[in-house]
């Protein structure tokens, strides 16, 4: 076993791979996003996670402000809301491709062969080719001190999903729907389902359900 | 393609399930803490995020103040020091136990078939068979108003893992670590690593690295 802990000594790219690979599998995908001019925006993000059930609340995180161009914060903030649509594996290059500093002019989805998809109730354009749609309006927004990241929390308000990839019981089988998932901000998975356990219990072993 | 939509007249099992799947794979880790008399406590997590690499910060989401028992977080208030500790095909079953809601004077690992292990610089037990293991200081919280829950911002302190999943460049190679992706509450899947890509650029598509 190897250990590293001089994290300031590293050189700096070594340590954002370090860093962004060490905390596991990422829930990788694509924001959509719109300005009020109606110019698109297509960006990857990979810090989504979960807040809330009910309400149902996503967060994610924004990079520090004035630190770069921040195209899918300003849409959020000025329309309100955004879209979230998963990776798979026939459009992870095409995907990757929209983490690129284009400039603003420049729809993401055109630069990166990806087609918008609107529906009836949301201004924020979707992703078409992807599997698993997210339809999310913003909810608030908290400053992290630590590094002056922003904290988005969004609320979901509708879902895109193919009907065979729904169980019964509401759980989304994200290997069936071909959803990867990334590591570091470069790696791209595909997932391959090892179990699902019954709720634990202190009094006895989980078992597959 | 199926849309869901009214999540609030959903049967609240199913509405749980559902939006604890639809955002992707998560980074399911075992969080291991002691208290002040030496108890030591494991629990299972799946809200870890990406915060920044310099310094290098990572998030983790609590629930609700009062709504459940939460030995781990008043561990870390405690003791200001917490691990997180990959899960892997060896150890899932034992690491989903570890979710059960044991009574305070109960040692997860015991109860589980885990080993605590201790590095000379943490306070807080590791779990000895987890392949890549996270020392963590506490850094701040911050209160989450949507829904009472808490974020919890710790700083990386020290990394053990396997030399042989450690790139030249500080990628870590997650799959051939054997680590787990999580989904829902319940969900474990392994990786297969389907590509690495170039550093995005406007002008030409990404290529494998």
């Amino acid at each position: 076993m190897k250990r590293i802990h001089d994290f300031e000594a590293l050189p700096s790219r070594y340590r954002a791979n370090l860093i962004n690979s060490i905390p596991g599998f990422k829930p990788v995908s694509l924001v959509g996003t719109i300005n009020e001019n109606g110019a698109e925006n297509l960006a990857i993000f990979n810090s989504f996670f979960h807040i809330g059930a009910n309400p149902p609340l996503l967060g994610m995180v924004f990079r520090p402000e004035g630190e770069v161009e921040r195209h899918t914060l300003e849409n959020i903030r000025k329309t309100g809301c955004y879209t979230i649509n998963h990776l798979n594996k026939d459009i992870v290059v095409n995907g990757h491709h929209a983490g690129a500093k284009f400039p603003a002019c420049i729809s993401e989805f055109k630069a990166c062969g990806l087609t918008p998809w609107y529906s009836a109730t949301l201004l924020a354009p979707y992703v078409k080719e992807s599997t698993i749609k997210i339809g999310m309006h913003l909810h608030s927004e908290i400053p992290i001190a630590a590094n002056n990241t922003i904290l988005v929390i969004g609320t979901v308000t509708e879902i895109w999903l193919p009907e065979n990839v729904l169980s019964e019981d509401g759980f989304v089988n994200l290997a069936q729907a071909g959803t990867l998932a990334g590591s570091n901000l470069d790696a791209y998975y595909e997932a391959i389902r090892l179990v699902r356990l019954s709720y634990p219990k202190p009094d006895s072993v989980p078992s597959q359900i």
